[in-house]
C-alpha cells in the first residue's frame, strides 16, 4: 500500500478570505504531520485553463505525493470530484473533473487509475453544498496521506473518460507560426506555446505580429541581455519561448496578455545589405 | 497540564512586509515543532469587525490549539492584551481585547478563563512599543505551545468583562427582513446575516431592496445553477444566505459590499395571476 | 560541522505564479524536514534596495539557519551567485551578489566567509537559464540543511569583495536634518532613516519639509496617541523614527513614499510666546 506525506495545494481561493487556512486546518486534523506546500492560490477566479497551466508548469518539480487542485466553477453540479493516480501510485491528483488536472497529469506520464470521490465516509458534513475544497477534496487528500487506499474513496472510473485539458497548440500558416500567449508571469514576461525547436530555422531576428501591429523580436539567452527598449525572445525556465523586456513588463509595453495570438514570421537576415538584395539600376530618362 | 502543538494565525499585516514572517520566526524559535497555519493576513487594516467575522467563520474548522489573532488599531494604548481559554482548555485565543476574538470565542462555546498578558518574562524586549504581534502576542502563543501554563502569562481577568464583538443581527419591519452584508468573499458573493430559517416563509422568489434600487432574488442550491444574469440566493458553505451570480461577482454587478443594508421582502407568488389577489370590479359610470 | 534546519525565504516572485511553491517543493525534496519560513515574496519586482531593507529589518528576528533571498534582475548574467556565512557559521545567506544580502549581513555582524555557488553537483539541470531561485539558490540552501559543507558549494571568495548594500544615511545641513523615507509599511506609516537620538535636541514639535510643502510633526509614543489629523512622529517597532497618522495612511495623506526626501527642522517651542524669543523694542522715531 502506498502512503503519502506531502500535499501540494493549488486553488483560485485567493488569500484574503480564510478558505486556504481552513483547508490547511482540515488536512492537519485528518493527517497530522503531512507537509502542505502552497503552489498558488491566485489562479484567476474560475479560470480552469490558467489553473491547469500553472499546475502543469509546476508538476515536474512537485514533491511526490498528493496534489490537491481546486478551480471549480461547477461546484455542487453534476461535475465529478475525482482522484487520479499517476505513475502507478507515485502521485495522486485530487480535484474536480473539469480539465484542471489534465495537463499536469499528462506532463507526469498520464493517469494509471482514477476514482470518483463519492464515499461520504471520507467527506465532511457541511451546512451548504458549495465549499467542496473543504468538505470533499481536502478530506480526500488528507485521508490518502493517512493511509486510506485510493479505492476506498469511491468507485473506479475510466481514466480515458476524464475531461481533457485544453492546451492550445501552434499552427503553421505558409512561412508563419501562429502562436498564443500561454502565461503572463508576475514580471510581465509573455510565455508562448512555442518550443525553441519550432523556430530554429527563423534565425535570431523574428517578425512578431499581434493583430495589426508588428515588431521585431531578437533572441537572447537571458532577460538581462535584452537591450533596453528591444523586444527580446528568451527561452524561459520552462523551456518555452517567451517575449521579454529587460527590467520592464513585456505585457505592459506591448499591451498583450494571456490568450492573445502572436504570429512569428521569418525576416530577411540582418547582415545582408538592407534593401539591396534585388539591386535596381536607375536609368536616365531617354527623352 | 494542557499543551498545544498548533497555532492558527490571523492578522491585518498583509504579506508585503516582513511582519508575518517575523512572527513565524519568533514562534519557531520559542516553540520549535509547532505547526503554524495562516488563516488570513489580508483582513482590511484596523478592521476589527471584519477580522472577528473571518475568525468566526473559520473557528469551527481550526485545529485544537492556540489561535493567534492580531487586528489592533489601539496597539500601545491601554487596551489589554489577553489570552482567552475556551472549552476548559481545548483552545486558547491570544490577541487584543478589542472585540476581535469575541465572535469566534462565542462560536466555539464561550470563554472559560482569561488572563491579561502582563508578564514581561514571556515577552520580547523591543526598540519601540508598536509591534505587539511580534513582542507580546506571538511569544504568548509560542510559550503556551512550549508548555507554559496560561496562569503564568499574567493575572486572571473576568471573562465577562472582555470586550464583546459586534455582529449585526437582522430585524423584522412589517413583512420585511432588514439584513446586512456580513462579508464579500473573493468571488464577489455577498454573505448576509440571514439564516435560511428566517426566510423559509418567503418562497423561492424574494424581493431585494438596496437603498432605492430593487431586484428579485431567486433561491438556488448552488452557484452554478443560477442562470446568467439572474440574482441568485444560495445558502453558502457557512450555512448563511448569500447573494450570488453564476461566474460573476454579485458585489460588482450590484455595486454592494460589506456593511451595506439589504431588505428582503416577500413577493406575490409567480404562478398566481399577477395583480389579481384583490379583484377589482369596474363599474360603468352611471350618467 | 554546522548543519541547519530552517530556511527563511524572501523574494520578489509574488504569489500569483507557482515560483514560491516550486522553490518550497525543491527544498522539501532535497532536505526533508527543513522548516521553510516565508519572510515576504512581495518585494517590488527587481527592487534590490527594497528587498535588502526588508531583509535587514527582519534579520535580527530570523531563526538561526539559512536565509534564502532572491531579487535578481541580473539573473543569467555574470553577477555571482553566493553563499555568505555570518557569525562563524551561525547563519548562511544565499542569494545573488548584487547588494541584496549586504544590509542584513551587516546587521547580524558581517560576513565571516563566502563562496560562489559554482558547483553544478548542487544545482538542478534546467531547460532555460533564467530561474536561478529554483535551480541554483534553493538547492544550495537545501543542501546546506542536508549537511553539505559550505566549502563544497563552490570556490571561496573574499567577503570584502561582495557587492555592498546601499542604505541612505542622513546628513546635517545647518540646523536641519535631511532624511529619507526608507520604507512605507502596509499601514502607510513612513519609516525614516532617522535614529531617535539624532532628533533628541529637536523637542516634541518638529518642522517637516517635503519638497515645497511644510508640516509640523508631533512626537508620540504610539500610533493611537496621534490625534486625528495630526502628523505624528513615532519611534517604530524597529527603533526608527516614522511619520504616522492614527488609523490612516501617512503615505496617502502626505502623498509621500519610499525614497522621498524629508527635511526635519527644529521649531520654536510651542509654550514660549510666539515671535517673542528675541524681544524687539520699538522706538519712537526721533524727528
Amino acid at each position: 500500500m502506498t502512503s503519502y506525506d506531502t500535499i501540494s495545494f493549488l486553488s483560485d481561493y485567493g488569500t484574503v478570505d480564510e478558505f486556504v487556512g481552513v483547508v490547511h486546518s482540515v488536512i492537519h486534523q485528518l493527517a497530522p504531520g503531512t507537509t502542505v506546500i502552497d503552489v498558488s492560490h491566485h489562479v484567476p477566479a474560475h479560470d480552469v485553463r490558467a489553473g491547469g497551466l500553472t499546475l502543469a508548469r509546476a508538476a515536474q518539480y512537485l514533491a511526490p505525493g498528493v496534489v490537491l487542485a481546486v478551480v471549480d466553477p461547477g461546484v455542487g453540479t453534476s461535475r465529478r470530484a475525482v482522484a487520479v493516480e499517476v505513475g502507478d501510485g507515485g502521485a495522486v491528483f485530487v480535484g474536480p473533473d473539469n480539465g484542471l488536472l489534465a495537463p499536469a497529469v499528462a506532463m507526469v506520464g498520464g493517469a494509471t487509475r482514477a476514482v470518483e470521490l463519492a464515499n461520504p465516509d471520507y467527506q465532511l458534513g457541511a451546512p451548504g453544498p458549495t465549499f467542496a475544497g473543504r468538505d470533499v477534496f481536502a478530506p480526500a487528500a488528507a485521508h490518502l496521506c493517512a493511509g486510506v487506499p485510493l479505492a476506498d474513496l469511491g468507485p473506479e472510473v475510466d481514466p480515458a473518460g476524464l475531461t481533457p485539458g485544453m492546451i492550445p497548440i501552434t499552427r503553421v500558416e505558409g512561412d508563419d507560426l501562429v502562436a498564443e500567449v500561454l502565461w503572463t508571469d508576475a514580471f510581465g514576461n509573455l510565455q508562448l506555446n512555442v518550443d525553441p525547436a519550432e523556430i530554429e530555422a527563423f534565425g535570431d531576428r523574428i517578425g512578431l505580429r499581434f493583430g495589426t501591429r508588428t515588431r521585431t523580436g531578437v533572441r537572447h539567452r537571458t532577460y538581462a541581455e535584452v537591450p533596453t527598449g528591444e523586444v527580446g525572445l528568451v527561452v524561459d525556465s520552462y523551456g518555452l519561448v517567451s517575449i521579454a523586456f529587460d527590467r520592464a513588463s513585456a505585457a505592459e509595453e506591448l499591451t498583450l496578455g494571456t490568450g492573445d495570438e502572436v504570429v512569428l514570421t521569418p525576416i530577411a537576415d540582418d547582415d545582408a545589405p538592407r534593401g539591396a538584395s534585388t539591386p535596381v539600376t536607375l536609368r536616365e530618362k531617354q527623352p
